[in-house]
Order: C-alpha cells, then sequence, then structure tokens
C-alpha cells in the first residue's frame, strides 16, 4: 500500500491530524477551537451513544434535558467549582436584540442547574435515589485546541445524581465507572483503562473524591477517557438538596456527576490505529464489513449484494462498495484508513470459485473462503480480533510502564512512556515537580492495580505518572 | 376520577400547562424562555427521534454535527436570512476571560455554518447529492415563551442538502417532507397534518418554497409541525456552493434544509390530550401497556412480573408497576394523566379466575381478560386505539374547518377554528388583513389537498386559515 499518511514513530501528533482528517472523520469549525463533525465520525459517536445509554439505563438513569444556559449567579454558589471553571466560560450578554442585566454562562457542565431541580424534586426519602443522564454539548473555552480531545465545544454525556447516604452516593459513583464506564471501554473500545482514584490536586473542581479511567495512546502518554465524581454534600449545600428522612428529620443529600465525551473517540483513534490509518474495534465499528466489487463482470455484483445481504441476516454491520469507477486500490486504502475491520472482496476470477478474499484490517491478512461460508468466518474474525486489539494494547501498556522509585526517575521515565511507583514517594510535593516537568499523576491505585476506597491519605497507593493530552 | 385538570373547554392554554407540569413533562428553565425537559417528555422525544431518525436515514441522508457557535459574519452572507433572524438572537461576547474580537452567534439554524462546509466537501458532480442532518439545540430569543411550542432553547433535528439541479433539489424537500415527516405524524404521531406550501410572507428567511405540515389542536388553532425548504441558489451563492458539471463546466448547486423539533411533542399534546391528560399514540408512546398489582395478595406481583416479561416477548414496551404503598386510585389517575395507552390491572380477586383487567386510555373501556390472551388483546387495542386516534382527529380537523368565501368570512372562522378559502380571494393583500385580527396563511394546497407544485402564484389554490400557536 502507498504510504498516505505520516508514521507515527515519525511524528505521533500529526499522524493523529492527519488519520482525522484523510478518513474524513472531523475538521476544525470556523469559530477557534470548535470542531465539525463529519458523517464517518459521527457514525462512531452514535455507536459510542447506543452503548453507553444502554448500559446507562441499565444502572437505572433516566434521560432527560437541562437548558445550554445557565444564570452566572448559580456558578457562584459552589466555590470551588466557580473557580475551576470560571477561566474557561463562554458568556452571552446580548440576547433578542438587547443587552441582557444578568450575564448568561454556556454549561460547561451542568452540576450547578441540575442541583437548582434537584432541590425541587428531592422532598422525601422515597424520591431517593434520583438518577439522571443527559446528551448534551458543553462548552469550555479552549486555548490549545485539538479535535476530540480538547475543543471549545463537545458532546457528552452527563450523570448526575442524588442519594439518602453518603454509602449509596459512593456506590452509585463507582457503580457507573465499573458497570458502565469500564465495561464499555474494555469490551467495546477494546482499550485496557487503568481505573482510579484522583488526587486532591487533579480533583473535579467541588468533588469530595474523582475517579478515572486512564488510557494510554500510540506514543505513550495518558488520556482521562472518563470520571466519576462524589460530590459529597458540596453541591447540595449549595443548591439546598434536602429531603425529610424516614426518622422525621430533615437531611442534607449526597450528590454524584460522571461523564465521557468525545474524547473517547481519540482516545481510540491514539490507542488503536496503526500508520496505515485507523482500526476500530469490531464491537464498535458502524462498518464491520465491506463487501466490495473488485470489477464488475459475469454477475460479481448480485453475487456481492447478496453477500452483503447475508453477512446482515447473520447480525454483521455490512455495506457494500460498488463504486467501479473508482480504481480499486484506492478505495481498499480508503477502507483501511477508515479502520473498517473486514474487507470482503469479490471479483470474477473469485468467484468463478465461488469464493472471497477476506482481508483482516487487524493484521493485513488475507484469506480465499468460500461464499457459503463467509458469513461465519467474518463473525469469528471479528470475535478474534476485538480480542488481540485488546491483548495487544495491553501487552503494549504493559511493556510501556516503569516501575519507578522516585519522582526524579518518574520525570525520566515520563518523557517516554508511562511511569508507576509508591504515592508515598510523591505526595503532594513531588506531584508539584512533575507537573513543573510536565507530568502528572494521573491516578492512584491499589498495589494490586485495583480501585481504592478512596482519596488520596493512604500511603500504600501506586501512582501513575505520565504526559497527557 | 377526580377533577386533577382544568377542563380543555373552559381554559385550553392552563389545561396544556396543567398536562405538562402534572404529567412530569417539562418545566421552565431558570433563563427567561429556556425548558427543562424531564424524563416523561425526553422518553417521548426519544422516541420521536428514533422514528424520525430511521426515516431520514432511509431518505440516504448521513448524520454529522456542526458547531454551536457562528462567526457573526456568516449570518450577513443572506441578506434576508440575517433580517429573519437577528431579531431572535443571542450573542456571546466574552470567552475564555476576555471580549472577543467578533461576537459569536448561537445557531438559530445552521444553514450558514454548514453551506460553509457545504462549499468545500462538494467539487465535483460526483459529491452530489450531499445529504447531511443533525440532531442539535439551537436557540432563538422567544419573548413569549410556552413550553416546547416556543421556547428560547429547543431540541431538532436540521437536514441540509446539496444538489445538482433545481428538480432534484425540490424532488428530495419533497421526499423529506412525505417520506420522512408526514409518514411519521400520519403513522407515529396520529395527526392528520394538511400538508401544503407556504406563502412567500411566511416563507423561511432565505427560502425559495417553503413547504409545511400543520396540525389542528384541540382548541381548533393550527400549529406548523415541521417545514422543508427548498433555498434554491440563494445560500450557494452566498457560501460559493459551486461543483464542476460533467460537462467540464463550473454550476452553482441548489441546496435545501428541513427540520422538526420538541415542539412536535406539545403538537401531540394538544392534538389528542382529554381532560383526563395526555393520550399518546400506542405506536409513540414509551410505555404502551403498564402492569399494575391492585393488591399484592396471593402471588399477584409474581403473575404481574410474569405477564410484564410475556408482554415485552411480544414486541409490547411494557412497566410493571408493584408500587402499593400508594393508593391504587391515585397511581390509575397519574397512569391516566400520562397517557399510557393500556393499563392491565391484576388483583387477588382477577388472579383467582387468571384474569385481568384490560383500561384503554382511549375510551377508558374496561374489559376482563384472560391472563394467557392478554399479550394478543393488547396488541390489538394498541393497533385500534392508533386507528381510532387518527380517526377522531381527523373527523375533528374536518368538523371544525369552515368553507368560507371571503377575508372577512376567514376572520371570523379563526375565531372559532380554521377557514378554507380560494387564495385568489385572499393574495398578499388579505394576508395582511388576516395577520392585523391575529390570524394567518397557514399553507396553500391543491383544491384537492395535495401538495402544490410551488410557490404562491397559482390562483386556484385553496388557502388554510388559522390563528396559530
Amino acid at each position: 500500500m502507498s504510504k498516505v499518511l505520516t508514521p507515527r514513530a515519525e511524528d505521533f501528533p500529526r499522524w493523529y491530524q492527519e488519520v482525522v482528517s484523510k478518513a474524513k472523520l472531523a475538521e476544525a469549525g470556523p469559530v477557534r477551537g470548535t470542531m465539525v463533525i463529519r458523517p464517518a465520525g459521527y457514525a462512531i459517536w452514535e455507536r459510542m451513544q447506543a452503548e453507553l445509554d444502554s448500559r446507562i439505563k441499565a444502572a437505572g438513569a433516566e434521560n432527560a434535558y437541562f437548558p445550554l444556559f445557565i444564570p452566572n449567579s448559580y456558578l457562584e454558589r459552589e466555590a470551588e467549582h466557580v473557580e475551576g471553571f470560571s477561566p474557561e466560560l463562554a458568556v452571552v450578554t446580548v440576547a433578542g436584540g438587547k443587552e441582557l442585566e444578568e450575564p448568561i454562562v454556556i454549561r460547561p457542565t451542568s452540576e450547578t442547574v441540575i442541583g437548582e431541580y434537584l432541590a425541587k424534586w428531592v422532598q422525601s426519602y422515597r424520591d431517593l435515589p434520583l438518577l439522571l443522564n443527559q446528551w448534551a454539548n458543553v462548552v469550555r473555552w479552549e486555548l490549545r485546541p485539538r479535535v476530540f480531545l480538547r475543543t471549545s465545544e463537545f458532546l457528552w454525556q452527563e450523570g448526575h445524581t442524588a442519594h439518602a447516604s453518603e454509602e449509596d452516593a459512593r456506590a452509585y459513583a463507582r457503580r457507573v465507572l465499573h458497570e458502565v464506564y469500564q465495561d464499555f471501554m474494555v469490551n467495546v473500545l477494546a482499550i485496557p483503562v487503568v481505573v482510579g482514584v484522583k488526587t486532591a490536586r487533579e480533583r473535579f473542581a467541588g468533588a469530595a473524591a474523582t475517579y478515572t479511567l486512564e488510557a494510554m495512546t500510540g506514543d505513550g502518554k495518558a488520556l482521562q477517557m472518563g470520571t466519576s465524581h462524589e460530590l459529597g454534600q458540596n453541591f447540595a449545600r449549595a443548591f439546598e438538596i434536602d429531603y425529610l428522612a424516614a426518622s422525621g428529620k430533615l437531611e442534607l443529600a449526597w450528590t454524584t456527576s460522571w461523564g465521557t465525551s468525545t474524547r473517547m473517540i481519540g482516545g481510540m483513534i491514539m490507542c488503536h490505529g496503526d500508520d496505515h490509518g485507523l482500526r476500530v474495534p469490531p464491537a464498535l465499528a458502524p462498518v464491520q464489513a465491506q463487501v466490495m466489487v473488485v470489477r464488475d463482470d459475469d454477475g460479481v455484483a448480485l453475487a456481492a449484494t447478496r453477500l452483503a445481504r447475508d453477512l446482515a441476516k447473520a447480525g454483521i454491520r455490512a455495506v457494500l462498495d460498488t463504486n467501479t469507477d473508482v480504481a480499486f486500490g484506492r478505495r481498499a486504502v480508503d477502507a483501511e484508513l477508515r479502520g473498517i475491520p473486514i474487507r470482503l472482496e469479490i471479483g470474477p476470477r473469485e468467484l468463478s470459485m465461488e469464493q472471497i478474499t477476506l482481508v483482516r484490517r487487524h493484521d493485513s491478512s488475507r484469506a480465499r473462503v468460500s461464499i457459503t461460508d463467509a458469513p461465519a468466518q467474518v463473525a469469528t474474525a471479528l470475535a478474534d480480533d476485538q480480542r488481540r486489539l485488546f491483548d495487544e494494547a495491553l501487552a503494549m501498556r504493559e511493556e510501556r510502564t516503569a516501575d519507578v522509585a522516585t519522582v526524579d526517575e518518574a520525570i525520566e521515565a515520563s518523557g517516554e512512556h508511562w511511569a508507576r511507583l509508591p504515592w508515598s514517594e510523591v505526595g503532594p510535593e513531588g506531584e508539584l515537580a512533575l507537573n513543573e516537568h510536565g507530568a502528572s499523576v494521573r491516578c492512584l491505585t491499589r498495589p494490586d492495580g485495583s480501585l481504592p476506597e478512596r482519596g488520596d491519605s493512604d500511603p500504600n497507593l501506586v501512582a501513575y505518572v505520565a504526559r497527557s493530552y
């Protein structure tokens, strides 16, 4: 295949920009930091939405929609929250041809406006837990935008829940972390995320604890793929979310919030992509198999149409490419760029033997298979390649995570990839030193990799250190 | 049943506000004119999205996403467009802590920003037609907001397409009108929309022709449920959307746009609701059947659980209500308010006879049916009531549409309901007179009710006149 992309080893950020552009996933928008998500990119987002939405609903949360516009005064009610978000806000000052009396903020996240309504809807312990989610756009003004990873406007889901006790809120924040996010990222995105807790320094503005899922990118950096927050009673206090307990006493609720965004598209590209383009995990792929007519002769198009239909009947997301006006090599390169897991090439020669060529995007392997066997063979290849993508990503992550003993060693290692060291060796001062060298503590886990109970006060924890996107 | 709502005949707008609030569909947002869509309302919107999205994809359009923010200069490129939307714009002047050099407009609709990208993506006749759709929020500052019907922010889909010829653009605008919108409104919403063309006065700002679908509300007014526009070459000229034709000549493209919004939720309520609350058409309903445990005794809950499972297996969207802490009467009134098409009541007495009571929201009829027959009976009732809702709405519309001869008669009739008269009797001057009396020409059709070729220049057309929401 001709070289259409800058090799990753040569310039990873440039490779990324080229993949996004050449696979027609997205472009920069006209206003600084915004993006246009093209159909090929949006189809990936729709698949992410469908997979996450069913898991969110299975966890008992219901979808709702809250306004884009938030009165400035709402943000100011939670001191840390407004301090954290102020530098990133976009503000509407004119509407309907008039200067507004109170400026309106475009939501950077919706804790405050949702807090106001949770306070109305939560009256008694019978109303709890109250579990909401919304799919929406949010705006955080971005000075160094990078498509999908950091954009001034992005699409996401944000969950917001209220609970009767701290234990219940904590259990739910962790349930979403594992059952919704980790399950989706591991089993659909094939990304071996490290699941841990953020240090106080890296916590969400206004949270008591922030749990995170961190992915390793192809250049050994880290990308935060999603977060789930215990908000304690901070927002409940600011918005007076209280309820009449069974005891008859008025109690403050405990809230959580949790989110994932279009940034995951960037994570998927950066984790699995190779020098030929995207490799979309089969479980995610909007198109799992592309049936390609090499040359339309002797009933090839008819046989290809039938094959595409048989694949669809077998539950495989298949499309038919009969665009023989374009050179076959170019169409094949394009399918590679777009990361379609399986190509099924069918031409007059193959057809005369009732065969097709099955090409796997994962390793570029090619095999002749009989047309009748094709659906079963494709299903097997999809399942195998899903597993192999995960295994390779996990092997890469382990290979590129150095166990070190000191902050200085962590700083050095983070120039190349991830480092792991005892949190007791780092502490808030070590964290500052890491930040000064462009690295950060991505998260803390227990020594066996499992999720700590909470917070960064346990000296036995392990810190993951890396540069991040 | 106790009277929980103001009767429609007494005060229709008040009845509407009470239904929206008591069925927990939506509330006013904190910023003037915005709304909070609660889970019961959002579930209806999700069903509308699913039904429309599959029809949009079947019509060949692909989903994409364009930015919320539009440079002010883009809007100014199409003179009529900017004039039409200027009074409704919300403007961002501060972002990232700084005053912006060029103010940013929050999209009131996306013709301009999408025009800019169509111009990049359309190069040759091979790129046409280019068919895009997006699901998004838009902002049009509203001085007299009414939840779902007119809100400063609303959710919608907007399609934008580019074509090689006027004929092709026209055919596609009309295809969406009929195959996507009319099919959805008639067969899913059970609303007998009148499909016609807008007069020049009522046209979308910047369009060459606007097609519309108009519903009659329970108080005899009109509600515009959706529109599809031929934009001629107006936006193609403003944004330089041109292409190399097969002939080798550079040609200007022809574009269309079309949209439907959360306003349809209001239309569904106002068309089908009665004095007990919502009546959600079965084909739309997020919950088609609610299995209600009257009293949990002698294995009633177990039997109810099994029944709910059997309904789900039969493809019916069913939920189980075992909330016996709340008085049964109150739960029944609540199910009525929310417009759930079928209630299946099951108590110890019914169960001892292996029966349940099937209550139809449509006409409050009650019937004992055997548990084993229930899924088949529910399926039949759902299909019947879907048809009956449509038939009743059609009968109401015909009964309440007066054939009149003059503009004066139309003005008088529009105080009560709709009027229909020859367009040649109205004309632009008559239209002005209607407007002065609070009515308007909703659309023009051929005398047989079918869609005119285009525009208001044909004197044989029939004008529909009404007051509108």
